[in-house]
C-alpha cells in the first residue's frame, strides 16, 4: 500500500495536525514505460506552505484532497522503462507519499557513488542552485564584501554563507539560537553569526558587520531586513528569496521603509530558483567539487517515517531544524543504519 | 544687495515659514578668475526638502544659517573668467539667493538660441535626466510593455511617461486632480492617468493597466506603490526615484509587504541622479531632439520673487505644482514678459 499525505483543507495561519490526512492508498499498475520507485527521503521546504493557500501565486496550490508536492530521493522497485532499472536511485517530484508511479521522464538518476543521494534534495539539489543562483546571480558579490544571510543555518542559507566565503567574501549568518550560530561558524566556517534571539538585531548586526553589508540573502523578510536596511552600503544587492517570517501570517504584515533603497542606490530583487535551470549544469560542477574538497559542508537532520512529515514541516516555521529537513520515508540502502 | 534665503533651523514634519530666514547680504568682491551671476530661475525640486534635516542621507546637509541649496540659471554680470563674459547664460548650483559668485568650473554656459534657458532646470535639467536615467537604465523598458508614473504632472514623471511612449511602451499616469490628469494625457500624451484623489487606486490603476504593470518609476512611495504591488507582471522593474509622500514624516512609515516582489521576480532599485552624469550627453541629444521634434512636451509652474520661495517650496508636497516648479527671481530677458 502507498501511504500518502493528503491536504485536507487550507491552513489558516500556523499549519495543524487537521489540515493534513494520512491515508493507505493502493500502489497504482504501471503502464507500458512507467517506473514504480519506493520514497527513500522526502525533501521538506518552506515553499510548500505557500502551494497550501488558495489564490494567486507563483506556482498552482495543491488541491484539496490532494496529495501534498515535494521532491523526493527515491529507489526504483518496478520498471517498464528502457533505460531506467530497478535498483536505479533517483530524484523525483513524488510528494508526501511512499511509493510514485509515472512514465520517467520527471526522474533524474542518481550516482551513490558520486555523493550521497541525499544531497540530491539539499546542497546539490533544489536549496542549493536557489543558493548559489540566489547570491552569484542575482547578488553578484566581490571579493572583500560583505554578504549576511538569515536562516543561515538552514539548507539554503547555509550554502549561501560557504559560497560567499569561496568567493572571497565575510559571511555573516542570522540565527536563531546560540547552538545553530556555533554550528554556522565553527562547522561552516562563516566569519560571524549573529543570534536573532538575543534581541537588539540592529547593534548585533551592526557589530559583525564592521564594514557595512553589500549583499543580504533575504530568507525571512520581517525584522532582518529592517535591520539590514540601516546598515547597508551603497549600491547593496538583496535577493529575496523567501519570507518565512510571514508565511503563516493572516494578513500579510507591512514591509520596512523603503527610503534607504533609494539613498544607498540599492537593489531588492525577487527571484524563484524554478526560472533558473539553465545555470544547473554549473551548480552541479561547482558544487560538487566544493564538496569533494571540503570547502562545502552541509547537515542533514532526517525525521523518521512519513506519518511525521506534518509535524516536522512544522520545524521550518519554528526554527526547529539545523540544515536540510528531511523525511526518511524507507530505509536507505546506501547509508549504514546508524547515521 | 545678495537677497537671500537661509535656513534658520530643521523643520520637524512639514516645514514652515519659520525654518526659514530672508537676508540681504551683500555680494561678495571678485577675485581674478571670478563670475558674478544675478540669479533669473532658481529650481525648486523635492530633494531639497532631504537636504533641510540632519543626519546621514546621500548627500551633506544644508547647515544651519547657511543659503538653501539649488540649481539656478543666471545672467553673468561680471567676469574676470577667460571664457564667460558678461551676458552669457549660465546654469549654476547657487541655491536661493538673487546672485552667485565663483571661479566658474560648476557653470554650465546656456544658449537661448538652441531651448529656453529655463529648460536647464527641467526637462533638459537634472529632472529630465532622472527621467531618462531612471526609465531607460533602470527601468529597461520594452515596446508594448505598460509603464506607470507617478507624480505624473511633475518635472520629472512628465518626462517618464513621455519617454515611455516614444519608446513604444503603454504610458500610465497617477496624479491627484482631474486637471492634472487631464495635462497629463491630452497635453503630454499619455494612455491614461489615474487620479488617486478619487479613491479606490487599486481598481482605478488596475483598469488603466489592463495588461499588467512591467514598470513602476516611483516618485512617490507609499499608497501608489502598495498598489502596484498587486498588478507588476513578472519581472517588474521599480526604479525607486522619490518617496515625496514621506518626506514630511517625522516617522518614517512601513512600506508594502515585500512578498510580491518575489512571486512575480520583480526588482526595486533606488538611484541618485548624480550617480549617473555619464548618460548626461545622450539624454540631451535625445531629449533636445525630442523636443524640437515636438516629441516631448513640458510645462513650467513659475512662481515671481525670491522672497516666495519657500511658500512655493510647499507646493511640491501639497501636489500645488503642474510641471517643473521655478522661482523668477529676476527677469528673464530671452523670454517676453506675458509668459
Amino acid at each position: 500500500m502507498n501511504r500518502q499525505v493528503l491536504l485536507r483543507r487550507r491552513p489558516t495561519g500556523r499549519p495543524v495536525a487537521d489540515d493534513f490526512e494520512i491515508v493507505d492508498a493502493p500502489v497504482p499498475p504501471l503502464a507500458d514505460g512507467d517506473v514504480l520507485r519506493r520514497t527513500i527521503y522526502l525533501s521538506l521546504d518552506p515553499y510548500m506552505r505557500g502551494r497550501m493557500n488558495d489564490g494567486p501565486s507563483y506556482a498552482t496550490p495543491v488541491a484539496l484532497g490532494h496529495v501534498m508536492v515535494g521532491r523526493t530521493v527515491a529507489h526504483v522497485v518496478e520498471s517498464r522503462h528502457r533505460s531506467i532499472n530497478p535498483g536505479d536511485f533517483v530524484a523525483a517530484n513524488d510528494g508526501w507519499q511512499s511509493y510514485g508511479v509515472s512514465n520517467g521522464k520527471d526522474l533524474q538518476k542518481l550516482d551513490p557513488a558520486r555523493a550521497p543521494i541525499s544531497t540530491a534534495l539539499g546542497v546539490l539539489g533544489m536549496p542549493g542552485l536557489t543558493a548559489y543562483v540566489g547570491l552569484l546571480d542575482i547578488g553578484q558579490p566581490k571579493p572583500g564584501e560583505t554578504v549576511v544571510v538569515s536562516a543561515a543555518a538552514g539548507a539554503v542559507g547555509s550554502v549561501v554563507g560557504q559560497i560567499a566565503r569561496i568567493k572571497g567574501c565575510r559571511a555573516v549568518g542570522v540565527a536563531g539560537g546560540a547552538a545553530k550560530c556555533d554550528h554556522v561558524v565553527r562547522e561552516l566556517g562563516f566569519d560571524a553569526c549573529v543570534d536573532h534571539k538575543r534581541g537588539d538585531l540592529k547593534d548585533t548586526l551592526a557589530a559583525a558587520c564592521p564594514g557595512g553589508i553589500d549583499v543580504y540573502f533575504d530568507n525571512v523578510g520581517g525584522d532582518v531586513l529592517k535591520a539590514v536596511f540601516r546598515l547597508m552600503n551603497q549600491n547593496a544587492r538583496i535577493p529575496l528569496c523567501g519570507t518565512i517570517s510571514d508565511y503563516n501570517a493572516t494578513e500579510p504584515p507591512p514591509g520596512p521603509n523603503l527610503r534607504p533603497l533609494l539613498v544607498k542606490r540599492a537593489m531588492i530583487k525577487g527571484f524563484i530558483v524554478f526560472d533558473h535551470n539553465d545555470r544547473a549544469p554549473a551548480f552541479f560542477t561547482d558544487c560538487a567539487a566544493w564538496l569533494r574538497e571540503g570547502k562545502l559542508k552541509y547537515r542533514e537532520d532526517i525525521v523518521e517515517g512519513i506519518d511525521n512529515a506534518p509535524a516536522a514541516f512544522l520545524k521550518l516555521f519554528d526554527g526547529g531544524n539545523v540544515g536540510k529537513l528531511l523525511v526518511r520515508v524507507s530505509p536507505d540502502p546506501t547509508r549504514p543504519i546508524a547515521s
